[in-house]
């Protein structure tokens, strides 16, 4: 039994909006629940571990993105296929470091923060976004990719842009082969 | 300044499973915080509510409905046009009663459960879904009508479909008129 892939594409196609709002509930549940921002933070990125490891199967099943052959392209798929399929938009992509393991993912607008004006004066120290550093975390485990993520900038903290910085952990041999 | 509608509702568009997972993660947080499935399945209706409140003023501005002139229109605009634009799926309504205010969106397929086999034994009054409830109520009020929404069927249940009963209130004015 074949189906077109364009018709199952469609059916997965959603509005951003229901997403964004049930997110920002999700936000303020984890602060009712935590008193400091720091717990709140990593309970969002213990969060997005989790969907990311079941969201790769998706992801690959649907993407047909090939095996990258660097970091750098596994930076560009993340970018211009997975944000551009999950949240509807796509950062640019720079290497930050001369070792060619850490890159940026700049955002113009960041899609989650949509109906957030500011954030909370005793919150400044909150990730609000957080769950997609560990979605990406997840995800790039599952294809034994081991990074760090984190947000560097964020707009909502009155930075110019919104930053995740991604770091690629280089492998043991990798290391052996450098020597 | 126009813009075209047909290129800004692309931009909205995203895939539905970040959402799905992400629901599953609020709804997982909510069944730690509280004991009784009751208290969850009141919380996911509270948060619903609120969401349904902001959310119809972006559905409003991006359907472009008109006025509805019944009871029967309003609920079919919630299954065609609602339901289509946030979480792709179309239920069928059925009229359930003679005064004609009583309504069922029944679904085949819920999108909100893609990842969820069966709930727990332990979580047997849990009304998964019940965010949209919520939604729907609050997205109702905000357009001046009263209603009470809630799962009469749910297949996480054992149900053979989801059926989600919504019953709308009559106005006072409505009542007199009756009399």
């Amino acid at each position: 039994m074949s189906r077109s892939p364009g018709r199952k594409q469609e059916n997965h196609k959603i509005s951003r909006e229901l997403f964004v709002l049930t997110y920002g509930a999700l936000v303020a549940q984890l602060c009712k629940d935590y008193e400091k921002d720091e717990d709140v933070n990593a309970c969002l990125d213990r969060m997005g571990h989790s969907i990311g490891i079941r969201l790769i199967d998706d992801f690959l099943a649907r993407s047909a993105v090939r095996k990258c052959r660097s970091y750098s392209e596994t930076a560009d798929v993340i970018a211009q296929v997975a944000f551009k399929m999950y949240l509807g938009v796509t950062p640019s992509v720079s290497c930050s470091s001369a070792t060619g393991n850490e890159f940026s993912l700049i955002l113009d607008k960041n899609p989650l923060v949509d109906f957030v004006e500011e954030l909370p004066a005793e919150r400044a120290s909150l990730c609000y976004c957080n769950l997609l550093c560990g979605v990406i975390r997840g995800a790039l485990e599952m294809v034994h990719l081991a990074a760090e993520v984190s947000f560097l900038q964020d707009r909502l903290k009155g930075d110019a842009v919104t930053e995740i910085g991604i770091t690629f952990l280089r492998k043991p041999e990798d290391r052996k082969n450098r020597k």
